[in-house]
């Protein structure tokens, strides 16, 4: 299969127009209006307020608070803890794991966001839950998820959307999701080889995939970077190539969020474009039963 | 002399309501007018747009290249280098070594500032000019100002403010200064032991003087947090006893700012409340020729 979008290359970083389109479905095909469509087409993403009810929200929390402290799912690999707290951050595939976050994950208010935007049937490629503490909790350096999910998982083309439902509410002072709008419409191809197994340290500071200082300083320069405040309950949807990181969070309030990958079941993962071998099933799913 | 403010005591951290004014002087004694220093006692801090001109942002930010990038500079106590990076970050006692710096630190539209505001004349008990690196650069957790120079340098009462001169855009997402305003009117007294020479490692990472998490959160629930965005040229005068941080920067966007602390010469500095010596002068001044 040809490389649409070649990455972890010899030399310098390049940035690659998009081949894919970033919206395909019309507002005939429900729930998002052609302004929404338009913007996420725009920016590569959308904001929702209130797409889950509080009564969901504290339901979600209460799931999340079960799961850290279950001490199979803290010993499990798909669960990741940080070294010095020995808090849990982040835990992968909880829709296969938890009947409460499988359930939200078909829900029809995010699968039909989903399917509308990719103009086809959906499957999960990832999901997840994230904490991140107050008091210090970590930054997460700028990043295409798109250029990891090609590299390192094998998805062919940009067809795949992120939706993060928030748990707490999101200031712009404890670390919330930045995006530069419209970086989705540029691949920016990442200098280095990826390392064997790079997953496991990825997921906690990037190594491979890493976009060039310079190629960042002139996308922000032209683009601008949005913050994405709101409260809990509130979700983003954003495109795969969307330029995103976020800064770290000393203020007392911490975050937590339900992140959803939806990939379209068009663009199954095929061998990875830049690694071995692609990385486990509960980071880049190979199961490709639609979802919803 | 008794000691006010007690802290770095054992056992818990207590909270101390302030024993002093915030404001001493009147609209009649110079560029405040009434409801700013309404203002600046209410919430600890006032804001100025355009307190410098362009001309002068260029002109500070030129003479801070220049400092850091002397030798001479690079190799002195006064300047802190960041380890990794090997880039200057902090050059401290700024009004002594560059005749730029020590003009705007007696310039009238600071100093007239600081008299009104402490209703006497004043000196620096310190000053300085920060580089806060795009692409990571560092946090610093919730303080007072007042709590260190209490304990370490001896200054008796809260009768000092900061000025904060701001050479390049502060947004909210590359490490402005944040304030809790109103907690200026309580001393949160804190639990632990001065290091020696504690000053060696705390402009890095504070060890002692930290307020306990649970005081922070209150203080946050109760007061919330303010997020000082502003353009280069502006600039923020902010009480010394203030809670107060930064979090980090992974925006391509450094900051930088010319920072100077006005003491009072009514207050000068005696014995460290809470430390065996005094911190060095370039630290905490023990001149008090008034300034300006």
């Amino acid at each position: 299969m040809t490389d649409l979008y070649p990455t972890r290359v010899e030399g310098d970083a390049t940035e690659i127009p998009r081949q894919d389109a970033v919206v395909r479905g019309t507002p005939d095909d429900g729930p998002l209006d052609r302004a929404q469509l338009d913007g996420f087409d725009r920016d590569g993403y959308l904001t929702f307020e209130d797409l889950v009810t509080p009564e969901e929200v504290e339901q979600f929390r209460g799931e999340l608070r079960r799961l850290a402290a279950d001490p199979a799912v803290r010993a499990d690999e798909r669960t990741i803890i940080e070294g010095t707290s020995q808090e849990v951050r982040t835990i992968f595939e909880v829709h296969r794991t938890s009947e409460v976050f499988a359930r939200i994950a078909a829900d029809p208010r995010l699968v039909g966001r989903a399917r509308q935007v990719l103009g086809s049937d959906v499957y999960i490629h990832q999901s997840r839950v994230n904490l991140k503490p107050g008091f210090g909790g970590g930054d997460f350096a700028w990043h295409s998820d798109f250029e990891t999910w090609h590299a390192e998982d094998g998805l062919p083309r940009m067809r795949t959307v992120s939706i993060s439902v928030s748990l707490t509410d999101n200031y712009s002072f404890n670390g919330p999701l930045m995006i530069m709008p419209g970086t989705h419409k540029t691949f920016v191809s990442c200098s280095g080889v990826t390392p064997e197994d790079n997953y496991k340290r990825s997921l906690v500071m990037q190594n491979a995939g890493v976009p060039s200082e310079e190629i960042l300083t002139r996308m922000a320069d032209e683009h601008g970077i949005d913050v994405l405040a709101g409260t809990a309950g509130s979700a983003v949807m954003f495109d795969c190539n969307c330029m995103h990181g976020s800064n770290g969070n000393i203020s007392p309030y911490p975050r937590s969020n339900i992140f959803l990958v939806y990939n379209s079941v068009e663009n199954a993962a095929v061998e990875p474009f830049a690694a071995d071998r692609p990385r486990p099933a509960y980071l880049g799913a190979r199961d490709v039963t639609p979802v919803g």
